[in-house]
């Protein structure tokens, strides 16, 4: 694939799950946590898959207009509510159910990610543009050391990736042309839309994300950059 | 003034403009350095004075509702051009008079900023809640090291201080309750109508921000917990 030099980038924009964190053997992690004590038990990375299944359809309904915009969180709890009767659960308190749909909020990073972001940190302004709600990206954050500039995404939109206004609303926060910004993910159709939108874009392969061997090991459409870590774009990037 | 003790606060929101840093000088020291150069001489403290004179005004469009909601670097612009005349600086160039608006996004911060930031920010979430635009936050967090969490404020809410909207738009990103969420400035206005809308209250007494001995040395309504820094808050707030 070929790769094009990247000029005059400012800001760079991460999606965060799947790129930054390891949301399926955290949530898996978490909801043995909050479970097992209440005498429940499952195949808990079965448990995050599901979990995760009912992601993009429940942002398909704002995206689509059916419902207005709703934060995450509310998106998870209502996800969460779907998969429960499946894995037997369908009894679980509100205070429990509450606990667990807070997983989300405990997820761990990959290694690599607080020592990348904090090199890159030197010489670019850096945004979460995630579909999670600002509180969620905030304890994320906190957890795992991330050194945000601001906090930007899907509830500074009012919409959900890879809807364009998600791309362009970050770049306009930052009063910068969408070339100006490049956009970091695992994920080959986010960094698609952010170029469609002008963004330039920098893949970083997390082969194991949905499970060993299930996530992409290389972007499967043209990126300005292509690593296997944010320690790596730093290197590209001269950070 | 009856201090009452502060219960369960999780998240200090920050005024910025004379709260935190000194616009005063700083834009005197800016305004020299961008026009002295290209042949002008003003005394720049009035003429800052004269720039913050219309900020309110301004802001008065859009809170009641005559105009849309712009960002606070538009509203700046527009004010700066309203008092351009009165110091002999009509013909400024395009490049100088955004170079001059700029000026806003490079003010210094009052000494014990930094340092009390760095202490609050250990046992709560820290975030701005001013009127200025995310990227002149993200700019002045930069220069003076603002521990910020997220950039909450105008922005974020669309409309600007002291509709009780930006506060409260400012807890419910942080998923809080107004009375989880205390508001600290150096202006009683401001924390009245955070009060108004539930958050605790923190006065930060700043006597000189208009000039020395014109800024308030005291709160002029009750708050919760009355400073002389944010050392001392952080002292008073056990962090």
């Amino acid at each position: 694939m070929p790769e094009t030099p990247v000029p005059a980038v400012r800001a760079l924009f991460f999606d965060v799950f799947g790129t930054l964190v390891d949301w399926r053997t955290s949530v898996a992690r978490e909801a043995k946590g909050v479970l097992e004590p209440l005498g429940y038990s499952a195949d808990w990375l079965r448990f995050a898959d599901a979990w995760r299944d009912e992601y993009q359809p429940g942002m398909e309904e704002v995206r689509s207009g059916r419902i207005p915009f709703s934060k995450l969180d509310v998106l998870h709890r209502r996800n969460l509510e779907r998969i429960l009767p499946r894995f037997g659960l369908a009894g679980l308190s509100e205070e429990a159910a509450a606990r667990l749909n807070h997983a989300w909020h405990r997820l761990d990073a990959w290694p690599d990610a607080a020592a990348g972001l904090a090199r890159l940190s030197v010489k670019f302004l850096l945004a979460p543009v995630s579909n999670g709600n600002i509180s969620l990206m905030v304890d994320l954050a906190r957890r795992n050391r991330f050194p945000w500039d601001a906090i930007l995404g899907a509830e500074i939109a009012g919409d959900y990736k890879p809807k364009p206004r998600v791309y362009l609303a970050a770049a306009e926060a930052f009063d910068l042309a969408p070339g100006a910004c490049m956009m970091v993910a695992a994920h080959t159709n986010d960094l698609a839309h952010a170029a469609a939108c002008g963004l330039r874009t920098a893949h970083v392969a997390r082969p194991s994300e949905k499970g060993p061997g299930k996530g992409e090991a290389a972007p499967s459409a043209p990126v300005d950059i292509a690593v296997g870590s944010l320690m790596e774009l730093a290197d590209r990037l001269g950070a």
